[in-house]
């Protein structure tokens, strides 16, 4: 690949990977300040109750605990990014009052000087508690009119959506299939457990707040308005952070709000951390979907319409409930040239752990369900499905009817041939081979997935670039690093238009109160909006810069261009100077000046362009045990541009693993509102003996929107894994999975039903 | 005083005060880091030596020891500001080699597990020293040809600078009078000793070092430089500072360097802090002058004349000496308008630790000499030494001969006689009644104080101002704040220009990483510096909020203001929108925009204003044991426009305090090399008992360059208190005290050779 940039396109290394690799990278939960106390909560046993009582007094008086807090007392966040919008839209999310929702729910937090004395206070506080008749499924739930999860009702949210006239399409159809999907409960299972933060509340009004929360400047504005604090005088430090994938997207129930008022009560900084046990019972997971899909196509293998029904679980609280399933329409509508399309969505309480934000954002489900789907009417058809993809995508200069905005780059066609001859599926995908015990088979799904979340909700993102003395850069950015390496590819982006060493560039911490405004690390947005808020900072700070080569060299401007550290004339390239000379000069040397330069940016994406790709499957299936090996994956994306393509083909890898997760094993198994499995041996992620070889492919289409080209990738790698294995599973034995996971029994189960013995 | 301003000109409380009252505030030494090293030096125990060897085996073998490094190898910083701005003009300042130059100078340093560990491993190392004839006297020191303290000789530098014909001057006087004046060795003594740092260096090359620096981003070019690194890999954070007053105006000698490397050869954070004996010791102290003045004036009262020499002790190594000696120049030339001036100046080598920067810096010196030569010239023409003054000042619309500039504000009037009426000068100036045991006296004197360093060194300040979504704002300035209230002053200023409440405003900690270049807090600069461009970047952010107001509210921009958070018409106030609902609108209804506002500015101030004042004191002389009370002090100062009036009431109080102690007591009593009253006991700073009513009057000249007319006061509120009280002593007693301190015993000797038993 012929690379036209000098740092933008290479597999630059990570900037903080020495820190990581050392261990001298340091955590939320590493973190202790001066006269630190524990934090922790007394949770539910029930999936239902009232809390009719609470006696703390023995608690109390244990000399170690310093502050106790119910959670009727902690101040109220009120909505997420579209409810901040408007005053009036704005309700309590979680944490309302005493009722509990869920095992786990959180009935009051204590603090004390270290964990175990806190652990002692919760076992001396006594709860009396009247149960209430609890709901788990969202379907009855829907129905049931006895049962009230909430005052408003269990329908949390019920959209309809219609794009043309489905009943028309249905005619137009020459065949009509219908079929339901079923999605699992998956868990961000990220190395550093969900929900650590440091809270130290000054009387004087100061509130500092460590967080690894993917929205460092959301969550500012949330606390600030629950505590009635300016924002100014809420700060939000991130530290580094040990995954997220959307489990840290917002404030996590029972944590920071409870910590800062423990540490308000107190007088001294509280610290929660929650366990693993925590992680996997009372954090956010994957809403579980009910799919319904009905689906009309010609002979010629032209859809026509698609009606889509969704009951998505929203537990017993919604956080990204909406946003969730608005973003399975770009899967269900916008993937598919579908002149009729009828989505209908439903949000649904349930007495379980809420769900909320995951890699995917709705879109994973949707996926599962629409990709089966087209692999259906392929077979029915016995047309290949990547041709049936082909007949139908939607590419550029299209209008994506969701965004209601032209699609400006799409390639997803090269993503088909490419993944294709990668896993070689002309001689792959011919099934005369299915056979024996052990059977191999290949299967594929599409995607897309948008960048950002421009059309839905605010999506700030800023920069400061400030060049300094010795022409090395400092960069001030919120654009949260959870792990995935956004920072190294800012550094690259800023290091591109300034024509300068990105060693010389180095990235402010993520703090509220040095940065300026960002939407937070979500929507696979940080290569694209932040990049695009880092370029034009850069471009500002460049432009300064060359104004005053322009009169030291006395060449005009527009000749001018920085390469490797050095200002040059274009035309000329021996009338030049160094960016560190000039910069020791307008600093340092002339006294009538003594400017750094700054160059600063802010605002909104132009779009939120979707990034397509396709997976590739090889599996082999044992039809004895009905286990599931994954032999092989492809994953070919379009990226637009691969500012840093070492840093994309982690996405892949992780992404796919991910996949396969969701895929094969993945999923929280609930019994009577008890979490079954919440530990590392009963919930079963991928281990290194279950990774195939992963083939990652790029594509880039150039987004004309985008930094050099780029748009997202981080969401959209596990997107379709799930799909594609689950095609495959079919292709090599024939039976059709409609339930995630897709576990070694309900194969078991569905090869002897199809073939009974 | 009529208030046009909301919250300008208002005594607000400061910012940190709760922090520094209930001691949440936390100072470098008391900051510990994971992993922490700690430091120690091996000081030299004589004043001059070349070291032959060094032993190190045995405490290398110290268990809890990790690193040991002497000063040879320890990276060298080359050159201050001055130096910085031409490559080839740089030079090694201290740790230069192995040879040692005073009592205390460091020779190696050991970073062990423990502070006790450090001190043990000292005591195993044996030096083998060289003694090499040491020079304590400046006046010898110049003169000597046998003992080179440096290379390059003895004198660091030499000035001679003439306005006018001295000759000529001479001739037009009619009397022409001589005097010698001698001044001593004023420690700092901060709160917090000077001398304490963390220095993190991370073998990814990136450091940070926690310090109470004065001077952030000069400190991290130091370093930067010294180690090879580019600045952006160099990360300065100032914790709160417990008072610095010029002491930590530039790296510390033996310490950021060495802590620097010593982390790096340990792989480990490695703090460094002084003792207050290595406080007295072996950091900076006030340059001791010897001044020779010889002054030509008329019978009417106008100076026609005045040659100035004088000789300046650097001790062992320079640092801030040409600065020092050159601001001397503003009281010797700049403030009175003598027409013909000789000025000239010997900085000389001694084996005594360093002098530097300090309150006034090089102004307290030359103001002592030149007020007391004020105060015979007076005597000798039976003139009021205000009339003296009021005939000779340099006032506004006249060129200041030193900067080359028009003075724009100067009330130095007005500070004569608002400062005389409050001390009640006519009543008390008369002598007839200086009789009896105690006799009781009254003095004065003028002083001027540039304001920043314009037009002497790279003066940058910058500023970045973001407008969050609810209207409150953060403040990003490296302007450091040693406990003087910088931050609270520049808060005002943001609020004052953009219209809202300073509570809404919260001020970045000091760290290089995420502020733009700021030239330190020295030379009094901060509020007016720093304030030009907090006001810029506030105005441009404004600026900012209008334009979009002005589409909101469908009214042109010009008529637009804002006032206590609201926008509002001025021509129709009813037409209004609050900030914080504009913000809102911005940044998170309308998804087509999403902006933060930013502003900011960045450059040099476009003056370097004199701030003037006039000193008053009234002291009791115990003729019989030569002992003095001040009883009173009056301090008149012309701060152009006082942004927060008590903080200059602050100021003026601790400057006047500070005044005593130079004036009767402080002074490193220095044997053989050897400081004899390294303590607070020996080293006697005023107690509360020796402090009297002191009254701070205000002057406002309005400064047109300043922000809302407002200029420095920190240095200036010290400068004359010692030669108000010498004069005082004098109109007591009659005795002329031409040497500081003006100790109990001085005075018995003169009065006793005055009136000889």
């Amino acid at each position: 690949m012929k690379n036209e940039f000098s740092v933008v396109g290479k597999s630059v290394p990570r900037i903080d990977a020495y820190d990581k690799v050392t261990g001298r990278a340091r955590y939320c939960r590493d973190l202790k300040l001066e006269g630190m106390l524990h934090a922790k909560l007394l949770r539910s046993p029930y999936p239902h109750a009232r809390v009719k009582a609470l006696d703390v007094s023995r608690a109390k008086s244990h000399p170690a605990v310093k502050a106790i807090a119910t959670i009727e007392e902690v101040p109220k966040v009120v909505g997420y990014w579209w409810n901040l919008r408007t005053e009036k839209g704005m309700k309590k999310m979680f944490m309302q009052d005493n009722v509990v929702r869920f095992v786990g729910d959180p009935v009051l937090g204590v603090a004390a000087e270290d964990e175990d004395s806190a652990e002692e206070a919760l076992s001396m506080i006594l709860v009396q508690y009247e149960q209430l008749p609890p709901v788990f499924d969202p379907v009855e739930s829907m129905k049931d009119q006895t049962i009230k999860i909430h005052e408003r009702g269990n329908i949390a949210f019920h959209v309809l959506k219609e794009y043309g006239d489905i009943e028309k399409g249905f005619r137009e159809a020459d065949f009509v299939i219908e079929n339901r999907f079923v999605t699992s409960k998956q868990k961000h299972a990220t190395i550093e457990p969900i929900g650590s933060c440091i809270a130290d509340y000054s009387p004087s009004g100061k509130l500092s707040v460590y967080s690894s929360t993917q929205l460092p400047h959301w969550s500012r504005m949330y606390l600030a308005g629950a505590l009635g604090l300016p924002s100014s005088n809420v700060r939000i430090i991130k530290p580094y952070t040990g995954g997220a994938f959307g489990g840290r997207c917002g404030l996590i129930h029972g944590l920071e709000l409870m910590c800062c008022h423990l540490s308000k009560k107190a007088g001294r900084p509280v610290k929660m951390s929650f366990t693993r046990k925590e992680d996997f019972e009372a954090t956010e997971g994957r809403h579980p979907f009910l799919v319904e899909l009905r689906t009309g196509f010609t002979k010629e293998g032209i859809l026509t319409a698609n009606s889509i029904k969704i009951v998505m679980d929203v537990g017993a609280y919604a956080t990204h409930y909406i946003g969730v399933i608005a973003d399975a329409l770009s899967t269900g509508v916008g993937l598919y040239r579908i002149p009729h399309v009828k989505f209908e969505g439903y949000c649904v309480y349930t007495n379980k752990s809420l769900n909320g934000a995951f890699r995917g954002y709705g879109n994973p489900q949707m996926n599962f369900a629409q990709e089966s789907q087209m692999d259906i009417v392929a077979e029915k058809l016995g047309m290949d499905p990547i041709e049936l993809r082909l007949k139908n995508y939607r590419g550029a200069g299209e209008i994506d009817p969701v965004f209601n905005e032209k699609i400006l780059s799409c390639g997803l066609k090269e993503c088909l041939f490419q993944g294709a001859e990668k896993i070689r599926w002309k001689k792959k995908s011919r099934r005369s081979s299915r056979r024996g015990k052990i059977r191999k088979g290949v299967g594929m799904s599409c995607l897309m997935h948008g960048t950002g979340a421009r059309f839905g909700l605010p999506d700030p993102a800023s920069a400061i670039v400030l060049i300094n003395a010795d022409g090395s850069v400092s960069l001030e950015t919120a654009a949260a690093d959870d792990g995935q390496g956004n920072k190294t590819g800012l550094v690259q982006i800023a290091a591109e238009e300034l024509g300068i060493d990105w060693r010389k560039i180095s990235v402010s911490d993520t703090d509220t109160d040095t940065t300026p405004l960002d939407g937070g690390t979500h929507g696979s947005r940080q290569t694209y909006c932040g990049g695009i808020a880092v370029r034009k900072a850069a471009a500002q700070a460049k432009k300064s810069v060359l104004v005053f080569a322009s009169k030291h060299l006395n060449t005009p401007q527009n000749r001018l261009d920085i390469r490797e550290g050095v200002i040059y004339d274009t035309k000329r390239p021996s009338l030049n100077i160094s960016l560190a000379d000039l910069m020791r000069k307008i600093q340092i040397e002339d006294l009538s000046l003594c400017e750094q330069i700054i160059g600063a940016a802010t605002g909104v994406a132009p779009s939120m362009p979707p990034t397509y790709g396709a997976h590739f499957a090889e599996v082999e299936v044992d039809t004895e045990t009905g286990g599931v090996r994954v032999l092989r994956l492809v994953g070919a994306f379009d990226v637009g541009k691969a500012i840093n393509p070492a840093h994309i083909e982690g996405q892949i890898a992780g992404g796919e693993v991910m996949g396969i997760g969701y895929a094969l094993t993945e999923g929280l198994v609930i019994e009577n509102g008890k979490v079954m499995n919440s530990n590392f041996a009963d919930y079963r992620i991928p281990r290194s003996c279950d990774i195939p070889r992963i083939d990652a492919v790029i594509v880039e289409s150039h987004e004309p929107t985008g930094p050099f080209g780029a748009k997202g990738i981080g969401e959209a790698t596990m997107i379709g894994t799930a799909s594609a294995i689950a095609n495959a599973i079919y292709d090599a034995v024939g039976v059709r999975m409609k339930e995630l996971p897709i576990t070694q029994e309900k194969i078991l189960v569905a090869l002897q039903s199809f073939n009974p013995p």
